[in-house]
């Protein structure tokens, strides 16, 4: 038996979601909608925790980032300006035996070959064929993938609006209000949270690619190279042992992506996925945006392979540029300290970078700037203003909610009661819906990291029926809430409290008994190792903060 | 001069809430659109604030609330069995001559005059006119105030899905999932917060009515008041004593809706919201829709008119048995208790209920149930079931922000500078947009309750330049930010600093000066009073816990 055979399925995750109200299916009683799900109470508490640890650590506790909520519908020239009207869509065949469509890529990948890029689209190699064994398929088209609607009283091409398919436009449209009110200099961050929408033709793995889901992103804004070249008199390089830790003035897009993803792994790390569970795949040149410098894409090892839970992007001044461009309104920043830099330069040293520019734009052939662009843009550079450039980590809440819920899931077999009294064997890390050996029961557990378990802490009286001890357990469930979400459970033996506890994922549960009465202390359970620990009772809060932060 | 003319415009307020970061127009650079809003930094703090307090209070607080997050695309049923598709219409009339467009009641009530309802839609009065002047106005056809868009790669009626009008539904379809999961028992609640769309014909009054909106939304479950009977053996009836903070077990619908009414309330007045600010404005019979045995808005006063914030309905069981039918899926609740106290009905006892529940849906006319219905009905309560009655606390989150911003902002007369050394004249509520009188300066407040505040604490070193001063008040600064929102200002003199803060309703500011380096001690200053304390610095986080909750 191999470790990696036991893989969790994802039915078995989605029969435990259900059952212990994390995730349904939305609308289950009318037969569901496909690519959409609801949280149930544990679920919105899940999700809920992990907004608000990103927000902690993103916004509140940084000088740098600030917060934004923007609309979901929001003016159609967004999406010319993004792109995305025009190019947001996936190449589709269809069969014309049995009627199924195809994402087109999927289909070729799936039979080893590669769909073919046209001039105007794609198409397929020689003799790809569908599910049902016909070669009929039609010529690739493109889906749109975002959703369509009207906004007002007539549906025509005039009222239609779009769903936005990423909350990153959002921040780039309202970028100028943003820096006209919130006092930031470069570099600084907009963080926003938020649904978004996305007509897949094909969603599946569980919760993975839904139609609707909810994006947590920052765009932050840095000083393009060449400014940080002329403030700072250089710009630091990335090597293998650069420190990430501390924010340099000479600091280019290159060490500002590395460091955002630096502390996206701190982040995931902080929420219990660690690095034995992450892969970072950097895009090729050749798979990058055309504007983009970098990409890598955080990815968890799902059961369904590793796919990517966020993507850090180093996209320039790409978007920017493009409102710019389509709105008519400046998005220029005003650099004080770059102005100053640059008072100094002689006609020389201005001239040279010029020159630099042009041939570094040549290079990038038709993407470039034309020399009279890169003239105006020095021009501008050299007075103070710039558009800003940008790094983009862009987190999915739901993807991290399912990594989560993957990772945290295990069938312990642990010794069976009955074998209390002798010298117990240890607890096994079961088999995924196996029965265990004999003498064992299995304990279904969520391993989760304190910081996101839905519930923290359990309280208990040992006995439902017994007034004094129900009432002490519930004065210090009450302490407890003021600070935590908690749980009061009375119902059924300790033990199965527990075991109820351990499948929704709560690291401590604590317990009333008769010693408490006396001695006003009770005892602390810790989901992982199981063990109990007795402590006075005025001291859980203390405790638990440790245990909990 | 009458202080009610000193009404605070909603131009001079989106001035404000632009300039400071608060709310900006969706797609600003692109002309805007209609009815959709951004919220800046300042204003997504403020939201999130008002749904972490909300849902503090209401689910993590409570022991018979859960929470919910599901989608906002449903199925389209769900629509269907909500009565949204069918009804969910506004009459529109447009003008042949200048092509304008008007909601037909708004047209009608504008001219004292009243829309007609006929037995397919509706009718004009005769001699209303548009706005042109014109009466040549085309019949009032029903406009759809659902958002429509097509999920799936066809756009045909088969793919067509809606944006949710309302959260609500989302909590009725998982009704049965949530009874499964989460092992509560009647009354209980299930509580969402969540964005939802309506195509209003007329967006208007800043952020009031909007296109995309934000719901916070409680469905409590409650006992039919004949289950209250048989297990309480009475149903206690509502009078202007009744004490709403413990709730009985005799409690019917009337009880329990009274008891939302009065939490409610006591939620606006904990977020500074108090009794002066809020009309209540219970629906007359007429108004009430079919199903509802009682709603009331609470409505604030806003400067353009008292307008709901917030519904508390009374529904019955109307949604519940909608979904039912339309799913075929049974939304029974099993009360263990209720079947005991029924078991030891005499046939008798069942045929007097049995009587009178048939008299009481008689009364009802058309939307009562038949002989055959009650039957049925009563034939499952004996056994312990039934279908459970709602209510309905339905918040809206931008019009809490907005009523909060209106309540919040004064323009302030304070003495100038000048007079400090002689006894100062008091501060006046100045008016809005009018200049102060001689010797007086205007200072622009946010008196936000502390529970909502963006930014909670603003900490400042006397001068920017002292590495002394600036360190120590970092520390503290970073002290206090592990706590709440704060904000690091070391730009301008002090008092500008205040102001800044005023303007964005900050409620207090620590200020270190050299004293703090002999004695480490600071002043905390009071936004409301802008009166200075001095106090030790390591007394700061418990003088503010206090003051701050």
């Amino acid at each position: 038996m191999q470790e990696t055979d036991n893989a969790l399925s994802m039915d078995t995750l989605a029969s435990l979601c259900k059952r212990r109200g994390f995730i349904f299916s939305s609308s289950e009683i009318y037969g569901g909608i496909n690519g959409f799900w609801d949280y149930g109470p544990l679920g919105a508490e899940l999700k809920r925790n992990i907004r608000d640890v990103w927000w902690r650590d993103l916004v509140r506790n940084r000088d740098n980032v600030v917060g934004l909520d923007a609309s979901i519908v929001m003016h159609p020239r967004v999406w010319e300006a993004s792109g995305h009207l025009a190019g947001f869509a996936d190449p589709m065949v269809d069969c014309r035996v049995c009627k199924r469509r195809h994402k087109a890529d999927n289909l070729c990948e799936k039979q080893g070959r590669k769909l073919i890029k046209t001039e105007t689209g794609h198409r397929l190699p020689e003799g790809v064929r569908c599910a049902c064994g016909s070669d009929d398929l039609t010529e690739p088209r493109a889906f749109h993938l975002m959703f369509k609607t009207f906004v007002g009283p007539v549906e025509d091409e005039s009222a239609v609006a779009y769903l936005r398919p990423e909350t990153a436009q959002g921040i780039f449209a309202d970028f100028g209000n943003v820096l006209a009110t919130s006092r930031q200099k470069t570099p600084f961050g907009i963080a926003q949270i938020g649904k978004a929408f996305r007509n897949e033709i094909n969603p599946r793995n569980y919760t993975f690619r839904s139609r609707e889901f909810e994006q947590m992103e920052i765009e932050f804004f840095i000083k393009p190279d060449e400014a940080v070249e002329a403030v700072a008199g250089r710009v630091a390089r990335w090597t293998d042992d650069a420190d990430l830790t501390a924010p340099q003035p000479d600091w280019g897009w290159e060490l500002w992506h590395r460091y955002w993803v630096a502390q996206r792994a701190k982040f995931y790390a902080s929420i219990g996925l660690g690095a034995d569970t992450i892969e970072y795949y950097w895009q090729t040149p050749e798979e990058l945006a055309h504007y983009a410098k970098a990409c890598v894409d955080i990815q968890f090892k799902f059961p369904f392979g590793a796919q990517e839970l966020e993507g850090i992007a180093a996209r320039g001044d790409y978007d920017l540029v493009q409102h710019q461009a389509f709105s008519g309104k400046s998005l220029e920043y005003f650099d004080e300290e770059l102005k100053a830099a640059c008072a100094g330069w002689s006609d020389e040293r201005k001239h040279a970078l010029v020159t630099r520019k042009i041939a570094e734009q040549q290079a990038r052939g038709a993407c470039g700037m034309s020399v009279d662009q890169v003239r105006a843009w020095c021009g501008r550079l050299f007075d103070g203003f710039y558009v800003p450039h940008v790094i983009e980590p862009s987190a999915g809440v739901d993807r991290i909610a399912l990594a989560l819920l993957c990772n945290a899931y295990r069938e312990e077999w642990i010794p069976a009661k009955a074998d209390e009294s002798g010298p117990k064997p240890p607890v096994i890390h079961g088999w995924f819906g196996r029965p265990p050996p004999a003498g064992y029961d299995v304990r279904g557990v969520l391993r989760f990291h304190p910081r996101i378990a839905p519930v923290k802490v359990a309280v208990f009286p040992l006995l439902k029926n017994k007034p004094d001890l129900v009432a002490k357990a519930r004065a210090i469930f009450e302490d407890l809430r003021s600070v935590w979400q908690c749980f009061f459970d009375t119902a059924g033996a300790i033990g199965r409290r527990y075991r109820r506890q351990d499948e929704i994922g709560t690291p401590f549960a604590v317990t009333v008994d008769f010693q408490t009465l006396q001695d006003n202390t009770v005892t602390l359970r810790d989901r992982d190792t199981m063990e109990q620990v007795r402590l006075p009772a005025d001291r859980l809060t203390a405790t638990l903060t440790e245990k909990l932060s």
